[in-house]
């Protein structure tokens, strides 16, 4: 499945896939796709040097790409404790009741906390970037906004595509101003951060807002037919990122999790704004419940909310409190059922691809 | 564009119109598709009983049906009365409230108020197939639930097939169950009563759940591009609605409403309960932001919710109150941007079929 797009990047076929498991990227690479690390959990640079050396080491020379999180938006003048000031203290009061409720247990002293999507993020970013650069990374995406000017151009400089995911063409249009190369439309069912236009309807309306730029279609891709579906509508690829999350080479925080992601039907995700203040799609629990519910505080506003839960967040995982147990995943978990190398999913997607070309000439008469 | 089920109706092409309008419903069966008229809006069956005469002199013998909507469950023993008699007083007054902040003028005395979802539907939809079923109409569709066996069966004895709207493949399967022939795959960037789960999922989770049933998918086609990738998510057919909405055939019952569908984003469009009383997807207006107001009364459970606001929108519409105006319509509306016939909108789409068959055959290396 070949497109300019991929093409260009020198890949067989046109799947992108984000993960945060280097494992995953590198066999979703060797298997001919084009994988995606996520750099997000990595707070110390040499970490992802040593992971990045790995993927260098497990990709036969195929190509690969890293995304980072990068705020559109820059924090000036601002210190996070500042910001940790501003939450309610009747807010912190429900965390403490909802956790106590539900019994999870503190973190021994110390014990660091898990990571948090913040205004301060950039400088961690750009850590990342000054090690990334040095390795021959062909796409750098940013999974908040278009990233700086400054580090489109560095990216350029290396010959490396930069991506940004979009909920809207509006979104879209922002991003081929700022320079960048590949617009991923994110569509409603997606996993994590996502709009309310669903994949069908946004897009087709993303290419025709960035012609010539390449769109790779994102939300609810997890079958040949649904990539073949994608590049009907006009992108030139299709960016995975659930269904590689149920793979035997993903290397997920909690066995629990895991479980109820095979377990989970597509209308058990919910699109919340719980994990980070902006709607983002995830398991729905007892947790997300919590505070969706209209009786009671409701969530505050990004950066607010991810610093407000987190350390609650890796309680949660770390004791695998079952009712409060989640992760961002999209709708295609509902097609999640069993646990498989990233090499059968991926050839199952071709095979699929290919039967539903046959049957499509077939409708067209051209078979 | 031909498919197994489009063979069996006798139609060129597997593009399925629903349709208030019997100009539209015959210009789209005219055009090669299959146009299904829209029942709900008729209380008296002369006036159904003219229009399907209309439809048979201008549809040169071609195939057609019917949509009426018919709970699944029936009300015993309760009157409409009653019933009206369960909505709060102060749920009332914000009607009126609302009404008299927008200046909304009232009906003449006797003026009769618009059409209205509930529980007694059922008698009026059966004394409209007594008039239905002696035209040759080839499909019967129903919006709410399968309908009952007996109706099923009728519709059989008259080799008509029945189709019923799925929201999830648990409803598919539901559906199957009762023994109707089509389910309508209806996703959540839909207009009218829709759930959370997108096409881009919800169509190949139903296509599975009902094989070898057929299944035609709903929300979010208005392009031949969609058309295409409906086809290759396993769909022999697509059902479309809204895009006919801003055709010349169609007689909107106000020219202002005409004019927001023309200018409407894809992201102007709400699922609310403000119409029904069940998530139902249309214009967002600031009469379905007060329903929706965290703020204020909230909406009413189906039926209630229905008969509290029909006379009121009976108002905005005859008086045309242009923040209140609103209709039920998809996130395709981005897309209706001009007025154009029923067949300029159909040969776009056999068109953009083509075309996209021509790519993907590309990208396939089939070209």
């Amino acid at each position: 499945m070949q497109t300019e797009l991929s093409k260009k990047l020198g890949v067989e076929h046109a799947v992108f896939g984000f993960t945060p498991f280097p494992a995953v990227a590198a066999a979703l690479t060797r298997a001919g796709g084009f994988g995606v690390l996520g750099a997000v959990r990595y707070k110390d640079p040499d970490e992802l040097k040593r992971d990045l050396d790995w993927m260098e080491a497990h990709t036969d020379a195929k190509p690969y790409g890293l995304d980072v999180v990068m705020p559109a938006k820059k924090v000036e003048g601002v210190s996070e404790a500042d910001v940790e000031a501003m939450i309610p203290a009747s807010h912190r009061e429900f965390v403490k009741e909802t956790l106590a409720k539900y019994g999870v247990p503190e973190l021994a002293d110390g014990e660091a906390s898990g990571w948090r999507i913040t205004g301060w993020m950039e400088q961690v970013a750009r850590n990342q970037l000054d090690v990334a650069f040095d390795y021959p990374i062909k796409l750098l995406a940013n999974a908040l906004g278009s990233p700086p000017a400054d580090v489109i151009q560095r990216a350029h400089d290396h010959n490396v595509l930069v991506a940004a995911l979009a909920g809207s063409a509006r979104h879209a249009r922002k991003h081929a101003e700022a320079g960048i190369d590949i617009v991923v439309a994110q569509g409603y069912e997606a996993g994590g951060h996502t709009g309310e236009i669903a994949s069908m309807v946004l897009t087709p309306e993303c290419v025709e807002a960035v012609a010539p730029l390449p769109v790779l279609a994102a939300g609810g891709i997890g079958s040949g037919e649904q990539v073949a579906a994608a590049l009907a509508l006009g992108a030139q690829g299709v960016w995975t990122g659930s269904i590689w999350l149920t793979t035997t080479e993903a290397d997920m925080h909690s066995r629990a999790v895991t479980e109820k992601l095979l377990a989970a039907g597509s209308g058990d995700t919910v699109r919340s704004r719980a994990l980070t203040g902006k709607p983002a799609r995830q398991l729905r629990t007892e947790w997300t419940d919590a505070w969706d519910d209209p009786n009671g505080p409701g969530t505050l506003p990004m950066p607010l909310q991810g610093l407000l839960v987190a350390e609650a967040l890796t309680r949660i995982q770390k004791y695998e409190v079952e009712p409060l147990l989640g992760t961002p995943v999209g709708q295609i978990v509902g097609r999640m059922n069993s646990e498989r190398s990233v090499q059968e999913v991926f050839d199952d997607l071709t095979r699929g691809f290919e039967r539903a070309i046959d049957r499509i000439n077939k409708i067209a008469g051209r078979a």
